[in-house]
């Protein structure tokens, strides 16, 4: 089989260069494209792109050369978004009226109405909704939008699928979230060596409206909600990668921290067998002190969300890696159930 | 006026050095006698202890020799104890017994009936029940035991304070705790450098019931806890000090996000000028991102708690210095207390 | 006496801030002027500039208005330069042909022949320079510049004075930098967090000239440099404040240890009593760990260096504040000097 | 062909955990026998130890029951010793008189005389003295002890070796250590966070001796020292894995940067297709900030030293996994050169 030329779209940040990890030696996809600014367009990759990674940067892909954010540049069947958000707006629709399939990063599309905000354990049938947001935008080359969460988001809405048969009627997450989420120059050292920042702006707005939309239900035309309500305290904490968070459930069965152990335990997403789903979504660790964002955040190659210290409340802690689930490996992962599903 | 003998019952740990830092130049308090284990009995002090703070250790107290911890050995009329807990379960109503004040920051009779828990602003009229201590007892040598609360529990419970005219029902804390408050060797570098560590042995605990003695009230027998719920997440992040808390709070009277902080802004706990209460015992700060350990927990001399991001739910964001607030300074202040109300 | 009118030019970078926090409750200088960029000028400087320091930013500074980088906008007898390099360049020999005296915490003129570079405890006698450098430019109205050296320069090229005359004859110096030496926004938290940087640009050519030109003489005309050569690596690591640096030195005298530790002790720069003058340049530790960034920067109010650990080699271990004395204070010393010699 | 049987001494501590890791899936090598203190012996590995790494503990391993430090109750060809240095003197010899190959991490045998101290890729040739060593004190069942370097000096010697050929004459080393280097409880947070600590007990007397036998000539019946003085200024910082050396090197034919460069680059230690030796020992990184621990320290999977700004003086950075190749890993890179040479 032929594999899937695939694009990245602000390939030279934080993000793109995830995916660009992600993507070097995938079994279906082959990097053909990569995308950035103005500023790096016409440059080799190596020299538009500061590679900040711990894996070396492929050689093949340092002599590519940089495209415009522009569907007549960028040869692909699916682009993966790593845009701003602005630059998001107008880029991503005119990829999908160019027929390209969007798995975009960004925040701009993911709370409207057609378009599915993904956690493929979660709720992969909203992937239906595409052929309804194609006829009412008028695509008809085949393209559409996809969207994965926000990282502080997927943490906690991934263990929160498994409860919903408990009857989920408020959420409350505190998190502690790693520097790298905000980008290589997001954080300055001299604001967060030894310190917590208590605001990360726009995360908590995020975080309280994600959730209902991920796991809510597609009724054939629409989205509808989850019925219940989210409320987000989120700070900045000295950690390189991974997201903890304490979280706080609420729920109408009252289950025993048993119950809800073992939900989580026998939570089976059934994806089938994608390139980089992890053997287990969630993981339960039994420890007192985990999970830890340094020694959990890689089990699963980075996608596996790990939970600890379910206790009386429901109170649980979560933590997953935040550019890898809760960024770059969350459209991957959603292109690879594109791919199950036959819409690429 | 003479200056009233103090000494410091676990001089030689971390919170013990704190406890001479705030008392080697204290208008009221002369530092007279340092007890530590056998292991450092009979030696100089500077030989006892390696000096961990900032400060210089002054050089008189360097030469102090370090007697053992009994009232005997002890020439003091009021004892500082930073104890282990299961040492102070015997050592504190000794000293008591022996006719001294003791002022405690170990846990062990915090929650026992007839001890008064104190947070100088917030329930200094529980320091009746100490007449009550004492019959009860039998210390007919005007001795009695005075706590101050776990490090966590301050740093909330002196901002619900001037809350508890709405009708407090529920308070949910996430605690993101500095390494300091286990001590000197308490968390290995190994352990915390980069990461989170979502638990804390027993905090929790502490944290979900000390609130409710403090807020509660003296009935001139007995304190009646504050009726509400207290549940709780530790964590330890790596900051040198500062306790930084995410806090909900559910009241009765849902006043909104402005008539909290106009409560908090006007709080005057009317305790009139003791040497370490701070100008403000609460801080409210209206910038969008703080407090911050790093910038706010030096605010008032480390006694001051810092509170912000106050917003619907109701919600804000709490952060004290844990180590000053929440330790050694607290005991001092109490000392003060217990001076001005002519206890001692 | 009534004070001297004090601006500071850059007064919105993390230097300027230092500036402010030194010259604010100054027995001397009166802070008359803010001076900064175009996009600054004309603005409150609370409204200009996001305070980042622990201290409180003053009220009354808070309201000044920020000027132009202009000597005719800038109302001062004396300028604080903490300008970007090559605006230095051109603006300050404008403050002092105006009629200003200058001190330069910026790079651009310490080299210049006859532009003084001062360690006040080292070579204060190269002022007498400034009287050549003013008919040489042909400034008539008083103003002249004097600089100070690079943030590493400083803390080992004050513990070299005292070991002139043993003969030095090299030095070779490893340097472990704080981040704030590179400015709010000069090291992001992801590069550093957990890392060492083994590179800071243009840091080992200004620490390998500098010290020979301020531990050298003047001879009535010119500067001659001290004859030893110094061979740099410099390297950033995660502490917020503070440069540590091990420095091998090689004398022709060959002193022991034990001299060289008396020389140090022995340091008397017979500065006199100047406001900012730490009552010891150079602090002397024996503990076998010291000196540590977190424990010694402060000390004299972080105008001290600290050196420990001197053994045969020579090799000792210097410390002192990069931002205090390596920075703003240093630029203050200079002024109050200059004071003190009557050029003020 | 069948595994060799392999044991591990001090199996419960930080070094002990990494040679499990890395013999758990080794290809020449099983697992066959975890030894510790009294303490352990007698419980299952996964009581006895809290494990520590990244990685999962295997089932397998978790089940092993621990047995005590003596050569007859460990079942194995080679044990390699992770044990304390007091402890390591009497029992290592005892494990070779039994007929056991050693392959140490400890100390105590490095410095003497008749006992090799390898680098593979330096000094193989050494190890032709076991035959001595097994002569001379009477081990006669095949038993023998080899070591390897302390986690500083190798980083160092290593990229040394290709300079022998220009007559190294003298070496000026500053480190800046990982706080794995001291073992999981050995350096508390509130010792290094944000912090440097300018000093490590033994470690200076340990690399200022040690690169002289490691790349000294046996002449068939000893080892003859290098002739070059070291001379080393230890520091930790706050870093978890991978040690930082700023090297200077003086050499008779004082050869130009580019010609130490193409040194490094040529460097061809010959040691064949060793399962854990890296492709290249010694990798030379041309970027201007490189090598980082953070971004180096996995190069060969922690077995490639990275060298960088090479420039003159000689002067270097250079940086390794200092709990791979600089502890578990060279022990066992050590055994495999062992196997290769017929001795094991």
């Amino acid at each position: 089989m032929a594999k899937i030329k695939a694009g990245v779209l602000g390939a030279t940040g934080a993000v793109g260069q995830r995916f660009i990890e992600g993507l070097k030696e995938h079994p279906w996809f082959e990097l053909t494209s990569l995308a950035a600014s103005e500023r790096s367009a016409g440059k080799k990759y190596s020299e538009a792109a500061r590679w900040r990674l711990e894996s070396e940067l492929p050689a093949d892909i340092a002599e590519m050369t940089v495209v415009n954010v522009d569907p007549k540049e960028v040869d692909a069947d699916i682009v993966f978004s790593a845009l701003p958000s602005d630059e998001a707006k107008t880029a991503e629709p005119a990829f999908a009226a160019a027929g390209c399939a969007v798995a975009s990063n960004t925040s701009s599309y993911r709370m409207v109405a057609d378009v599915p905000l993904l956690i493929p354990e979660c709720n992969h049938e909203h992937l239906d909704i595409i052929k309804i947001q194609q006829e009412k935008r008028g695509w008809e080359n085949g393209g559409y939008l996809t969207t994965n969460p926000n990282c502080t988001t997927v943490m906690f809405t991934l263990p929160l699928k498994p409860l919903m048969k408990f009857g989920i009627q408020s959420v409350h997450v505190a998190s502690m979230q790693a520097v790298s989420g905000a980008g290589y120059e997001g954080v300055p050292s001299m604001a967060i060596l030894g310190n917590v920042i208590p605001y990360i702006g726009g995360e908590e707005e995020k975080v309280e409206t994600e959730p209902q939309k991920i796991l809510g239900t597609f009724d054939g035309e629409k989205i509808i909600n989850a019925d219940f309500a989210v409320t987000a305290s989120c700070h900045r904490v000295p950690v390189m990668d991974g997201h903890t968070e304490a979280v706080w459930v609420t729920m109408r069965d009252n289950p025993t921290p048993a119950e809800v152990r073992q939900a989580m335990l026998d939570f089976d997403p059934k994806l089938g067998d994608l390139p980089t789903s992890p053997k287990k979504a969630l993981i339960v660790k039994d420890e007192a002190d985990r999970p830890q964002p340094r020694l959990d955040r890689n089990r699963g190659n980075g996608m596996s969300v790990s939970v600890g210290r379910i206790r009386s409340g429901i109170r649980f802690v979560c933590m997953g890696h935040n550019t890898v689930r809760g960024a770059a490996g969350a459209s991957i992962l959603n292109a690879e159930l594109l791919v199950k599903k036959g819409l690429l």
